[in-house]
């Protein structure tokens, strides 16, 4: 592992703004045609009724139904207000417009969207996209132009857009990307790339403040205001270091704002720093957020040298990111890792097939267990008729205990030490849930039974469905709820205890279960 | 509704921190025992292997495996430090010993954990708690005390707290809760509380920074760091209002920093400001923040009138919240709303038996579908056999879809116009896992047919296995992907198609197609 040059930070080069207007360069006829067909597109696709984020007088004033941030005019203050914004010209692309339509755009027409923007509604929009989307954009751009781009992107961006395009045996696309960034940048980017992106070195900024622990606040304060001009992620909190780079406190700006202006860094700042290790998952750097309230929290590397900072900003992408591959693969699918409506058909096949596959080969498991209780099937038929009503109710109570321990994994709430205290607590839920379910099946085979659709023995009929449908329920929530601790044990991702495996296991179980019963109650009788 | 009462950030007086240190008053003998007992606790849940955030030099230092967050005091810098902090003492309660026993306590031993924690420690962790440890914790706490621990709250948590115990028909626990906070405070969260908990209005801060329009950068800098020594959220944005309270501007502390001094608010500020409405819902207002890459949003009413700020920290909450009410949803259950381990049974019990009975009540469709093919399976008992494999096989491609599709919404990839793209993309999907998870089918049964278990005319049934399999593959996938957007047509929550619900509907489907395909293709051969 690399780490990055001592000094980073106060190295790296101003970076003039080139603000040479070179990005809107489609030509009048052809960006016109470009923003209708955008413009359909967004219309096509509608508000999303759940987002409407405008009010009734800004809708009034802008005079279309559509998300605009913009702040409309304010007739009676505009006199006040000497740089009021333009009113939003009904001629061009708003940033809105292709938001909305982004997700239909093929590449051409993202790329063109982009350039009929204006440079600064461009540069914002391209820097709130996801890092494949980046770097799919700057691999389109022409050569003359991806430099321009790139250098909108901060390091660790820069980092995650570099991981999207390096796959193993393509090394070319990864140098094409590099080659565009001047030496320091480049520098402190190999740096960033030598972390997993799902890991907090992945996440970090390498750009944060620093200030010196024999300062006075006074210093410090105009010490800060002269970073805060230059590309530092944020000067809110300042990191205190030793000579040998070791984190000894943080200072918040606010405190030191407000701290009398004679008093030392080292008095105003907090010595008692919760830090995360470099090498930290992201879902636990995400947990450490959560429980501690925290906005900003330094990444130390295993000697305690201070590496860089995470942003809480970031974490909520995190946070989103976990659940939805923590949705997915509780659904019985391999995490798709780019929006559904980006992966291509043969990706989205790719990620659903495995698990269908391997379901399909455990379900062939109760072909044969049910061929094993053919007899019983022939001699008794009305038994089939049962069947996929007791199993599939073992199999939805587990998919209720598995959701729940997992979710309370990803959260942190429960423990692998505590599968003890959870089946317990299941075995108990269970034997409850399979009493209200087991009287409910019993009453539905009996009532029809007392419609003479079952045969005489139609009591006993019922008493068997009734007790399968308990046994099932409580051998589906106990399943589902040790399911994800196994897992785990084995170095498996907890949330791949999903619905459908839940349910396979309980198809065979509850075949069992509910043959066993049967015999049990039934022969001599029926059997 | 009524609307906080203009300028209330200004109006709130200072609250004296009172560090009577009247919180640590358990008699010697008595906090002894509760830390024994407390850290019996926290050691038999164990280190979550995942989240040991300490590096190995930390815990050399501190010599035990405990997730410290704690500074050690570094050999080799100490004499540089004027202020270092304190060594660990082994004798005390650390805070993380408190929060990785926390949700196996009781609440009189919570209670008594805090009461032995040193007086800032506890005011740290009560304050980071979730608003319903708060509320049970501050109606447990002798009245005497109340005050004390409910002025750590900010006036947002306060209405968060209030909103836990503000039950129909029990309107005393909330009068006790307000009856603690002075005027002012109490006017602010009354404000707070006509908002829904999941809105915006119901996440927000009144306490943000305000600057007016003429005052030069050098000025409104001034003006910040007296507000820094407030109890104003944060004094990193500040907005600008007009006199109807409307928003003009915001201005970054920074940027106000770097200017020119000279330089008017009016000239820094930007207009183009990104907001949201009080009444929007909690999730549209997290995918804005998304969206926009935001730190804080202004909060306003429908008539552009500034209520408050909300800030990225509390927005991680919200995505944590909303991703677990989806995945319980999802896994066939009603949202749980308290942590797992902290639900009493009676709560668990009552969340998840209402699915179990509807989806119950749902596949016993299946036996009366069965009952009418009653013919069918006692002239071809072999039919029976294939059953659960079949319409399960459809079931888990049903639950993938649906899993998809409930994400994507979540995350504003997929709108509701979008139906009928998904639904071709899905189309093709399905035909082609259809058509790889049929031929292991058709496979399977020809296989076992080849040596001599299924009669004369096993090819034919592997064929109507094969093909039924196809068929279940294909409807559950489009029921799957379909039925999220028919629940949010009807007003319901997509999250509600769980893997259970789309099985136990694909269950009698599949049904049907088998038992329809069998009639095709076996009439006049086995039927």
């Amino acid at each position: 592992m690399v780490p990055p040059a001592d000094g980073v930070p106060e190295a790296v080069p101003d970076r003039p703004e080139q603000a040479t207007g070179e990005i809107s360069m489609l030509p009048p006829e052809e960006a016109e045609k470009v923003v209708a067909d955008i413009r359909a597109i967004a219309e096509s696709r509608g508000d999303d009724t759940e987002i409407v984020d405008m009010t009734p007088l800004e809708l009034q004033q802008t005079g279309r139904a559509r998300r605009s941030t913009m702040l409309p005019p304010m007739p009676n203050v505009s006199a006040e207000m000497p740089a009021v914004s333009a009113p939003p010209d009904d001629d061009a692309l708003s940033v809105e417009d292709l938001r909305d339509a982004w997700p239909l755009l093929d590449l051409e027409e993202r790329s063109d969207g982009l350039h009929v923007l204006d440079r600064e509604d461009a540069e914002e929009f391209f820097v709130s996209l996801t890092a494949g989307d980046q770097a799919a954009l700057l691999l389109h751009f022409r050569p003359g132009q991806r430099r321009q781009w790139m250098r909108m992107l901060e390091p660790d961006d820069v980092a995650d857009v570099i991981q999207e395009v390096d796959k193993p045996g393509d090394p070319e696309k990864k140098a094409t990307l590099l080659a565009l960034l001047d030496t320091p940048t480049r520098k402190e980017v190999t740096a960033l790339l030598t972390y997993a992106e799902d890991e907090a070195g992945g996440l970090m900024s390498t750009r944060y403040a620093r200030l010196r622990l024999h300062m006075t606040a006074d210093e410090a304060v105009s010490y800060l205001r002269r970073q805060a001009r230059d590309k530092i992620e944020t000067i809110y909190y300042a990191y205190v270091l030793d000579g040998d780079q070791r984190l000894l406190g943080v200072v918040s700006f606010r405190d030191l704002f407000a701290a009398d202006p004679k008093k030392t860094v080292a008095e105003v700042m907090e010595t008692d720093v919760i830090r995360v290790t470099d090498e930290m998952d992201q879902e636990t750097v995400s947990r450490v957020f959560a429980e501690h309230d925290l906005t900003v929290v330094p990444v130390v590397d295993r000697d305690g040298r201070m590496k860089g900072i995470v942003t809480v900003d970031d974490i909520v992408d995190v946070v989103q990111e976990e659940a939805t591959e923590d949705a997915q693969k509780f659904g019985g699918m391999a995490a798709l890792e780019v929006p559904y409506l980006q992966s291509s058909r043969r990706e989205m096949i790719k990620k659903r097939v495995g698990w269908l596959v391997l379901l399909l080969a455990g379900s062939m498991l109760t072909a044969t267990a049910l061929e094993s209780f053919q007899g019983q099937i022939d001699t008794v038929p009305l038994l089939a008729l049962f069947l996929p009503m007791i199993v599939s109710t073992g199999g939805n109570s587990g998919s209720q205990a598995s959701t729940l321990v997992i979710r309370a994994m990803a959260l942190g709430e429960i423990r692998a030490a505590d599968w003890w205290l959870i089946m317990r607590r299941e075995l108990l839920t269970g034997l409850a849930l399979g009493g209200v379910l087991g009287v409910m099946a019993l009453g539905r085979v009996a009532l029809w039974g007392t419609w003479g659709r079952y045969g005489d023995h139609y009591v006993l009929v019922a008493l068997v469905a009734g007790c399968s449908v308990l046994g099932c329920v409580l051998c589906g929530t106990l399943a589902g709820a040790m399911l994800p601790f196994v897992l785990r044990k084995v170095g498996a991702d907890p949330a791949s205890a999903s619905a459908p495996f839940v349910a396979t296991l309980v198809d065979v179980s509850g075949i069992l279960i509910y043959f066993g019963i049967a015999n049990l109650l039934l022969t001599g009788v029926l059997l």
